[in-house]
């Protein structure tokens, strides 16, 4: 199981990545996307729905029309952890 | 642009879909839908998001995992129409 990402390590992943944010009241990390419309947003999630099942980790989610709203934890480690900045990091990659 | 149910009429269209319910406060309908895993809810999301965007009629909707919550409503009517009905009526068809 990866581990949970102490305050550092947690603070040093935030400042490398862009956009994302810590959720109040809660040890995750949240980001919203905005596309250009429906097909470019879903297009999107089917690409990190592919990687996510890949790495068996996956985002929790929301999208209406061109926005995706993501929060980002591993339930299994009760926290962030590595995988969480993995994930981030690809979703913003994949959108270019 | 397709008209807004009455009450008689939104009701009416309750009682032919099932696991459906009013939001409370806002004209709209929503219901839970749980899968086998994320490969199955994704895979059901998709085939959806397919026939949604050839209706140019959208879910909001949220992913954690096996779980995909909907809700339907039509913005530029300012309510539920038969758009909704119709897009319900498929998201359960698309189940099986």
């Amino acid at each position: 199981m990866p581990k949970r990402l102490g305050p550092d390590a947690r603070n040093e992943a935030l400042t490398t990545l862009t956009g994302w944010k810590l959720v109040e009241g809660r040890e995750a990390i949240a980001k919203r996307f905005v596309f250009r419309d429906f097909s470019e947003a879903f297009g999107w999630m089917t690409r990190v729905a592919l990687l996510a099942e890949s790495m068996n980790h996956h985002p929790e989610w929301s999208n209406v029309y061109r926005t995706v709203e993501v929060t980002l934890s591993t339930h299994d480690a009760g926290g962030l952890t590595e995988l969480d900045v993995k994930l981030a990091r690809a979703m913003d990659a994949i959108v270019g």
